[in-house]
């Protein structure tokens, strides 16, 4: 600090602390432009410089470079964050730290199902060489093309395999971790077991880059399935999908991998706005299920397991009709539907979008409650509800009607009552998208004062000068 | 303090300040003696009182005035640890606090397969109402009908399931912590998906007591197995366990649920210390596995693809015979074989128990390794080693021969050798048991410093003043 008030040049500053082959410097604005704002455009910050090393060390000489400048670190992967948790703030005081080109696969463990690799690997590269190796690695999004493994684990991502393999977190065997004071963390373990101490991967995982910076992680590969079936189920309520699900998690166990529930109102908007896309039913139904079951054996009968299944369930009234994929393009085709939903919302011009969780058993009574409370006070209100129903997470978007009010005012109004109605459930307003900089106020009105007193001696503990990711998560 | 030095009787002032019809208070010798031991009957301590709250807000309670006292505080569940992390010092400033009688079930959630239970909990009774629920809680080890959830959780136990089900961490949802300072944290949720925050449940698990008091917990169910196999493979070397592992692993994915492996001396031990057992191979082998599969679904042929993959193994070299137990009361028999193996090398006098892990696959290293520097270092010791080979856990026990030298100097050379082989292959020297007051030395010797010196920042965060289980993982 004494140094940076000498010389008023703290971009020469800091190329001259770090003159070092392992870091790039990017400092023009067309150079910086891709990393000073989110994908979704809501966010835009600037940053004195964006640093790329490529090795673990250049990312603690970074990070002690920007420490004695008294610089702040904005860790970022491959920004794909929706909460815009890797846009820098907008002073001259931010850096933000690309770990993309730290991006080698260390180490491929076959006999104990385990992946070493660096923060900077596109999450897709990850899948494939689990693949390559016969096995899973079941970690799947939307962005997995670009998202970075350091990414998917500072903000514990979700996806649509949480339901079977768990979030990031559950695929974590161990971690390296620069600190706020350039330290380096070796955690990377790769043991199935190991009572040493105290766990320190799980705070860092999820924190959003707020406690340190993920370099590295040990993750887990699972056995890879060798047969994949899906299937549409036409259901009447939101009651009828969780006995649906009660059926086939009694009947197939932990073979179901996706659960995924949609309105009617989505259906019609994807089909709509996808005209390659059609609802394979000749009837409109008021919801739909997306099941996926998948099994690691040849030897099971996997289709007269899944038809036996979803007969009982028809019989039951839990499921009005059923349409069975028998192809691999059949099976594409009903993803697609799915997976659709959220670009066919933007084209209608859906613009509000709430990542809630609760306890599964309470999706109805959160879907009846917010819903008509909605209905109520914002008359004309679209609501278009998706998501992974088996994890309790719903994707609750809405299209308020066109208005001359203040619109950002009754954005809020809306949010509120969306995270009031989940949180008196025992919910949650941040199922897997995190906090970012875009929650920091829900996590202060919906914490308990004792929760968020130990998430700043946390902070504290790690970062007591707030270094890193200045903003996120914890409001400065 | 100032209280105390005016009033020279501890133990009254600790009675005044808890007049609390919650908190029963006992202080005779007799009363306190079974909580002042480890049943190991390894450590012995002592202790001003045994406090047993039945309820949060008077384990919080009792914390505030421990605290106002000056006094520290020994969290005990069912005190069923290996390494007297649940038992007291020497001096009269500690206190027992028993969770014992918190012991109630306050919530079963069937379509969540959550439930939510007291510290208190028996884990046998946590299976129980699981089962009666119809599901499965599947963390099962030799203590279950004593050990208690609090503890459990405090400890991370391993047990014989944790290949399919993970430890006891990853069948937690949520918890409910008394902070050091009296604060109670209700991290109760049961949701599957929540990015709002940092993890502070990981940090609790597995922290001993150290960094706060479990009072409370929301366990994840799974689905309840239909059908359960077990069959016995006679092998010829480590290597050929992990060959056939491998084959399991390919061939029957997931439903592999154990994989313990046992060597031709353990056999000979039990055979002989338990005259009702017997070896169900007519020959002997140098090592064997107890395998065991199950399955979810009535559907499946599960006896016909454990047949085949055995079949495969035998042909593939790396089964050399097999028994498969065809009725409940086989399948009992061979878990006997297995779980009288710590009760006979009781009786035989083995005296030297190791609990490490390394990468699965440096197993047959590490036995090699630690078995040929043993053997030179200590002419004549027996060695017996048992695990669960799929997690990388073995349990490298042994007994030297007897001799006029120093024991504890001899022990101490040994268990150097056995954590340094493991350690330098990225193993642990504490994969299941914890460190309690057993191991803090390892921790110290074993341990980065870097990763010590994040120990004892979580430690100065969470518990500044050590009031909570002072001397246990980290020295004093």
């Amino acid at each position: 600090m004494d140094d940076q008030q000498m010389n008023p040049d703290p971009l020469a500053q800091l190329c001259a602390a770090l003159n070092d082959a392992d870091v790039r410097i990017l400092h023009t604005g067309d150079q910086m432009a891709p990393a000073l704002n989110d994908w979704r455009g809501r966010f835009r910050g600037a940053a004195l410089a964006v640093l790329q090393p490529t090795s673990t060390a250049a990312v603690a000489r970074a990070v002690r470079a920007c420490a004695a400048l008294g610089l702040q670190i904005v860790p970022q992967g491959g920004n794909t964050g929706l909460c815009g948790g890797a846009t820098p703030g907008n002073g001259q005081t931010q850096v933000v730290l690309s770990l993309s080109r730290l991006n080698r696969v260390r180490n491929v463990d076959l006999m104990g199902s385990a992946l070493t690799v660096e923060a900077g690997c596109i999450l897709e590269t990850v899948q494939q060489v689990a693949d390559d190796a016969g096995k899973l690695f079941p970690l799947s999004l939307a962005a997995e093309g670009s998202a970075q493994i350091g990414g998917v684990l500072a903000t514990n991502a979700g996806g649509t395999a949480v339901l079977k393999y768990g979030a990031a977190r559950d695929l974590v065997l161990g971690l390296e971790v620069v600190l706020a004071d350039g330290t380096v963390w070796n955690g990377l373990r790769s043991l199935r077991k190991d009572n040493t101490g105290y766990d320190l991967r799980h705070l860092f995982i999820g924190s959003e880059g707020t406690l340190g910076i993920i370099t590295a992680a040990v993750l887990k590969m699972h056995p890879k399935p060798r047969a994949v079936m899906a299937c549409l189920v036409a259901l009447q309520t939101p009651r009828g999908a969780l006995d649906l699900l009660t059926r086939i998690t009694s009947d197939l166990g932990d073979r179901l991998t996706a659960f995924e529930v949609f309105d009617a109102h989505c259906m019609e908007l994807t089909t709509r706005h996808h005209p390659d896309l059609r609802n394979p039913f000749a009837d409109q139904h008021a919801w739909y299920a997306l099941v996926e079951v998948s099994e690691t054996s040849h030897l099971v009968p996997l289709e007269h397991m899944v038809e036996s299944t979803l007969g009982v369930a028809i019989e039951e009234g839990c499921a009005n009709d059923i349409v069975l994929a028998t192809s691999e393009k059949q099976r594409a085709d009903l993803w697609k539907l799915r997976e659709s939903i959220s670009e066919s919302q933007k084209r209608e011009g859906f613009t509000l979008k709430h990542d809630i969780s609760v306890p599964i058993a309470a999706i109805p009574e959160f879907l009846d409650t917010a819903g008509r409370e909605l209905a109520e006070n914002c008359p004309g209100i679209q609501i278009g509800a998706f998501g992974h129903f088996g994890d309790g997470n719903i994707h609750f978007n809405m299209r308020p009607p066109a208005t001359s009010e203040n619109a950002e005012e009754r954005e809020h109004a809306i949010a509120e009552v969306v995270y009031r109605v989940a949180t008196a459930l025992n919910g949650s307003f941040s199922a897997e998208h995190g906090v970012g900089q875009l929650k920091t106020g829900e996590l202060e009105r919906f914490k308990s004062p004792e929760e968020m007193a130990l998430f700043w001696v946390m902070k504290a503990a790690l970062d007591p000068q707030h270094r890193l990711n200045p903003g996120k998560v914890l409001a400065s």
